[in-house]
């Protein structure tokens, strides 16, 4: 019986998480949730599943919670935190959205808990860090999105020394077919509107930029040691092949299924098992095509390979940027080409610090983020 | 240093291996080599890679041979055999056609050596005296054909009781396109025509009738130990993806390459390592299609399906009969569907006998042969 403690578990990810548990009750017990502020779902989760801990991140929702349900509610900014920092749990689940999950994550980590990890922002702003605890605490971090899940597949068994490249997938997102002209009038409408997967909607959004894709480049890089120059996008539409290794004889391991977020999560709470398929099974009767990336339309991703070949405080920068703008743009108060734009100007502004540690990531963060509102309410003003 | 000894050094598999051992000369050195009949190529290779012995089917071209060149020479039907059984090798390289390699696979196996078998002929008539003398010996059988090679990848690091099928691919053959009703009109020309893969006769034919994709379902069945009923054929026409393994919980593992033999005989020489390149790599301009394989149009991979399933001495006699029949077809002996129609008959009339010894095997080999001629004759004296 694995314990695990889910951070993030009323979220899409989350409760994808708890169908997988709902499949293998006898192997999966869960012993800790934590959510922001739907309380409601979270109730229905505590009563349903009997966990020993809950997290709220809003405190007023936490005291409301504490009222109806007689176990521990940790409340506040710190609740996840403490969630991680807890005994008696093997692996710590983290689908916290954004930058919230860096300081779990590295708890958790540092209290030798294996980490199956849907939170990428973690890596692509802490990479180094994070990275490096990992090998002090010898734990398994483990992938939950199907690229990386894929890639960790691909891997199995193989010598890494012999890696040509990973190639990493990519459906195109929402905007696949936009024309440059008309990526000017895309509203939050268009930019959510195809999913190939069912996911959050700040995740749609960096799909729909592609800027996700970046970060899955940057994640790759930490999780398998491998330089951003050994890594290659390729636009998927049909997100059957969720990743690839080549190896330095030429031969291609791919790793294929239906799209269904639930093959990662269980293949992360499994691992070395495998277990059966909560998935319908691909069957064959969909042709599989390829193309390169558009850079022109997809600035974003170039932004990210950038930041990946400069590295040191640029990714984290470039995160928080793309982090603020997406929840501007989420709320209508910028257009879609401000998301690129405002990325662009706070990345050419800011002194890259090498091997920075984490309060100076803290700082950029801030610093970042600031530098977004001034330069984007500058740019509403020259409207 | 790994010392090799090359049956049918001078066929179409064999010559690719020797250049495969031309690129890496420092980590292949060439034993013994075998030939049939061309002693003018044999007589090339000896005083390129200058073996220690070599062996020649043909006992006339065998002692020629002996006055040109000054190592000893193995000479009639036991030449094989005798570089099989010499000491002072690593492995054994199988690339005889048709059946004419059991023997020798079974004279390595026994005598400790490691085995790349192109042959896969061996495994269809005697899979499962070889494989019991593969698991008593301990030795690494090592298959050279490109969808064994891909099954074997997939399973790398991989826990083989979480196997829910092989899939393994099929170009489809020269008569991909070819109507139920055309396919009386086939000429050897049309068969050999279409070749995605530079390939001997003998098994474009074999392509041709896709009896090839039933010999490889049941190499993999004893390769792999997988029962028939997990074992399932796509047609890829493009012939990138060379197999797959689903697994349990529905993940896919696919190996992708461009099609080129030297793939995976490089793969079954240098593992566990991985060497560099032969091939060209694969450009993902191509759009990857499937469909279902026609049993209508293409009968002798259902009988193979179905010696799959009965086993005992019945793949044994499809084999050897459709080893005839090949011939007669490649002579212009008899028609296209001949192949088929005979198969289908001898099979019929034979009485399966549970797990033969080789000496079964033998004799149904020669029975199953005479009673093709028979057949075909009395088919002849019909028209």
């Amino acid at each position: 019986m694995k314990k695990i403690a889910i951070l993030g578990s009323t979220g899409n990810v989350g409760t994808q998480v708890l169908e997988v548990v709902d499949q293998y009750p006898d192997k999966l017990d869960v012993f800790a949730l934590s959510a922001s502020s739907n309380i409601e779902l979270l109730e229905e989760q505590i009563r349903k599943y009997k966990p020993s801990f809950v997290g709220v991140f809003d405190e007023g929702k936490a005291a409301e919670l504490e009222k109806r349900v007689d176990i521990p509610v940790f409340s506040g900014k710190d609740a996840s935190l403490k969630i991680a920092a807890l005994e008696e749990y093997d692996t710590l689940v983290n689908s916290l959205v954004s930058l919230s999950g860096i300081d779990a994550t590295l708890e958790a980590i540092k209290n030798k808990k294996n980490i199956a990890l849907a939170n990428k922002e973690s890596l692509v702003t802490a990479g180094e860090i994070i990275m490096k605890e990992v090998k002090k605490n010898n734990i398994n971090l483990m992938p939950i999105d199907s690229e990386h899940s894929a890639l960790f597949q691909c891997l199995n068994g193989e010598d890494r020394k012999n890696i040509h490249q990973l190639i990493i997938t990519c459906s195109g997102g929402a905007l696949r077919d936009v024309s440059k002209k008309d990526m000017k009038n895309v509203t939050v409408k268009d930019a959510l509107g195809h999913k190939t997967w069912s996911m959050g909607s700040k995740i749609t959004i960096d799909s729909a930029t592609l800027m996700n894709k970046g970060f899955e480049v940057i994640e790759a890089m930490w999780l398998y040691d491998v330089p951003v120059e050994k890594i290659k996008v390729v636009i998927h539409p049909e997100s059957i092949i969720h990743s690839m290794v080549e190896y330095s004889d030429g031969s291609i391991i791919a790793q294929l299924s239906d799209p269904d977020m639930k093959l990662p999560i269980q293949y992360a709470l499994s691992y070395p098992e495998r277990w059966d398929a909560p998935i319908s099974r691909f069957d064959f009767s969909k042709n599989l095509t390829f193309k390169e990336p558009d850079l022109e339309r997809f600035p974003c991703l170039g932004y990210a390979l950038e930041a990946a070949q400069k590295m040191g405080t640029l990714p984290a920068v470039m995160n928080a940027t793309n982090d603020f703008m997406v929840g501007k743009f989420l709320n209508k108060e910028c257009e879609f080409l401000d998301i690129q734009n405002v990325i662009r100007k706070v990345m050419d502004e800011h002194e890259i610090m090498e091997n920075p540690k984490l309060d100076d990531i803290t700082k950029v963060i801030k610093e970042s983020t600031k530098r977004a509102e001034e330069i984007l309410s500058h740019m509403k003003k020259g409207k």
